[in-house]
């Protein structure tokens, strides 16, 4: 697999507090997303922002992971749901810090056991580079039920 | 600052290399904004990705990060403007990671001196907690120039 590169624009306009910035990416598939200091800390009132386009990375990434893990064992995915929350908060001495990301996964799976289920979960979890780099400095949870 | 919790959900459908993703914000900013195997490695033909989405929030991450180190010496911006590239690529013995972001910044802010910016900049790196989950495991580089 070749070196990948994926690259995203913000303009931010006005001072910290009253200002607002709106996040483009560079393949078109957002545009001018609006986040702001007040709904980053406080209530979202309809902007994103940087903890919600992570959990959007890593809940994908995990999602992509896993329907590799299962495509590999003969057992493809027919659909799976993947949310992950990404946690903010105050470290001693450091600042603010991405201290965890929480995964919850179920998937529709036709005729795979349990045991597989949470080996491809874990093995998932172990390739994912966005499991990874939360790892690094924070934790990682995963909660994964396979559909009955 | 209280602790922050963001979430975003993807839906997968499909084998790993022909199936499809679809990840939506749980605020409501994107909607089940389209991702796969092939346009994450290769063309990306009008889909996002996991690291087009990183690339989003830590850009954005660091323009907040920006407007507050100005704003607090005196000097809010009028306007910033900062991209940000994110490398996935191969580590021995470690598959897939995310080596590196890259941040290119341009700055309007008026009566500031080169000296009292690149010191804004370099507190910028050093507070935005994407700067520091990236450094944990790859590098920041960091670009800015005042305009003038």
């Amino acid at each position: 697999m070749p070196k990948v590169e994926r690259s995203a624009d913000v303009i931010w306009e006005g001072n910290v507090a009253r200002g607002e910035g709106r996040v483009t990416a560079e393949t078109g598939t957002f545009d001018a997303l609006p986040f702001s200091l007040p709904s980053r800390i406080g209530q979202a009132a309809g902007k994103t922002s940087p903890e919600e386009l992570l959990a959007a990375a890593h809940a994908g990434c995990f999602a992509m992971s896993l329907a590799g893990e299962l495509t590999q064992a003969g057992t493809p995915p027919e659909r799976l749901h993947v949310r992950a929350t990404v946690i903010l908060d105050e470290v001693e001495n450091a600042g603010h810090r991405i201290v965890a990301s929480e995964l919850r996964a179920s998937a529709r799976v036709p005729g795979l056991s349990r045991e597989d289920f949470d080996r491809a979960v874990d093995q998932a979890d172990a390739g994912c580079p966005f499991s990874a780099l939360v790892k690094a400095s924070g934790e990682v949870t995963v909660r994964a039920e396979l559909e009955s």
